[in-house]
């Protein structure tokens, strides 16, 4: 039912330029997608690392001085006692911790959805200290004529849901973050509904329970309330851990369908969900079994293996062009009938 | 500079009728505290347990069936292979975790601020499956002619921030959650700042960071958004753990006053916080030491010792008075001149 492209990976870190001498790229994944005229753009999350130095853990860092941010190296010499390399994350240096990779957004840009260019320019990249540990997993929602972004926004006081706007892809302007620590895997949804605006989102409880799906409101999409759990993690090897959100919801005849991510003992998955049209808090069907896992070589191994991730959907003649993190490395492609999927559930 | 209540603690659990034959009052702790008409009103927390049976594990729980709700118990045969008792907090039945205790919010009524009467009956208790485990730690606000209450709710699905409303402290509107898990420590400024509402609250980060107090910004009250990280804890024995907001800010001519507290190896303590008039997300002034640490007898030892904890101040004549949980058991008092607090800053 669901078919992988036959180029995959259709991206990879070595189609990737760094953001800065120095740099190297370690991963290019988990893209947001969105129609751009008669393109299709990516996303891109691009994480990067330091080039190896003889004798000193390199680590990725930006600057932020009078307005402007750059991308800088800090080096660390091995041998002062004061630095402490933890496992292969990063580094802790008078109790201060420095992580290994930073990530930022990418454009990439393609007119038949299969092959693309990156730009050689970052696109969204850390501007101040709310984002000072990168900025990672785009989603893109085309809403009453503008462009909105969603992503982590990482830093010192941990991960959060940040917004942007875009009317051109060129210029950015900044929202502010829309979710507080700790959440992520947040989803637009296109349109009003009832008046309202409607978002998925994954709060990070380590309290009671397991990360679930919830979902807000807003009547700006600036400001949230009125959250919910609406969907919880399931007891197979495929949901157990947790589960969240993916691409901003694709609208169907019987419902808002999204095809959210499972993480289980197994490993990470897609399945898909369909919620009622005019209160998406109820949850219509939802996919017994998972519609894609990792089986590919590029699925099963990488930066991180076992992982399917997709926070990108693109619907074309009525087929969803369903882009996906792989391992955490590389992006790639699988195609379904809407139909089909909606079949399935 | 600050002075303990002659009469502290001013409630005990003894002053608590339980809500539920077969239920004791194991604490009666952290008001909310507002004048309300030629009253000091005091949303008490009232955290209630079973009374024990031998050979059984008891907890007290909330049924919801058909818009009503109302307190129960389940008892657990211990020796039952499938009962699994979980420390002093709880058991575990098949998978499932059910606590030993279990939280209303209770009014108490004064006419001196000192000598309480406290109500026979709970006044916001568990409604629906998001307070199943409880609501506590209430915060009350005085906004635009209406009595703002949040309060934090616990469900399986971990602790957010809920919102309600009354006019009259007999009916209470439910506004849904404001913030969501884990978020609690959610203090509204009693008026809008350049037309905006503000909040102060604490997101439970455990990915990097610590716990620290953020500010967020609302067109309604209902609705949240611009997250700001605004005070992180420090490094001493009263602020190394986390640190978290307390009651809503009082008004003075140098700033809004904050009466937070901080988790340290020591125990909780209360510390000042002055921020700016206008922008609220400015600290003015932050003290170097605590206003109140632990030292009586009741702050000392109870159901979990080493705590002061405040989420209700009223002012009065130019004095403070800080309503504080001891030792999350009894609900204690202590005043302070508010230029004596402000000059200690």
């Amino acid at each position: 039912m669901i078919e992988r492209c036959k180029e995959n990976p259709i991206i990879t870190p070595a189609d990737v330029k760094p953001s800065r001498e120095g740099y190297r790229v370690l991963g290019a994944f988990n893209p947001g997608a969105v129609r751009f005229g008669d393109e299709i753009l990516l996303l891109l999350r691009v994480a990067e690392g330091c080039e190896p130095r003889e004798g000193y853990a390199c680590v990725p860092v930006y600057r932020f001085e009078e307005g402007r941010s750059y991308p800088d190296i800090l080096a660390f010499w091995l041998d002062d006692p004061e630095v402490e390399l933890k496992d292969t994350r990063g580094v802790a240096y008078r109790g201060r911790n420095y992580l290994s990779t930073i990530s930022h957004i990418r454009l990439a840009r393609s007119r038949d959805g299969v092959h693309f260019t990156v730009e050689d320019r970052p696109f969204i990249y850390p501007i101040d200290e709310r984002e000072e540990y990168g900025v990672e997993d785009a989603r893109v929602t085309f809403i009453e004529g503008r462009y909105y972004i969603n992503y982590t926004a990482v830093s010192r006081d941990s991960w959060a849901t940040a917004l942007a706007v875009t009317d051109d892809f060129h210029t950015v302007e900044r929202l502010g973050l829309i979710f507080h620590p700790e959440n992520k895997d947040v989803a637009l949804f296109p349109e009003r509904i009832g008046g309202k605006y409607y978002a998925l989102h994954r709060p990070n409880n380590s309290g009671f329970g397991k990360a679930s799906i919830w979902i807000a409101e807003s009547p700006d999409l600036i400001h949230w309330g009125n959250h919910r759990c609406i969907v919880r993690p399931r007891d197979n090897p495929w949901e157990s851990v947790k589960i969240g959100g993916g691409a901003p919801p694709v609208k169907t005849d019987e419902g808002w369908l999204i095809i959210y991510h499972g993480k289980g003992e197994a490993g990470y998955s897609l399945f898909g969900l369909l919620l009622d049209l005019e209160e998406p808090w109820r949850v219509v069907r939802r996919g017994a079994t998972p519609l894609l896992t990792p089986e590919e070589p590029y699925e099963r191994e990488g930066f991180f293996g076992n992982v399917v991730f997709s926070n990108g959907v693109v619907e074309k003649d009525g087929r969803l062009y369903i882009y996906y993190g792989a391992s955490d490395e590389t992006t790639c492609l699988a195609v379904a009938d809407v139909n089909d999927i909606l079949a399935s559930l």
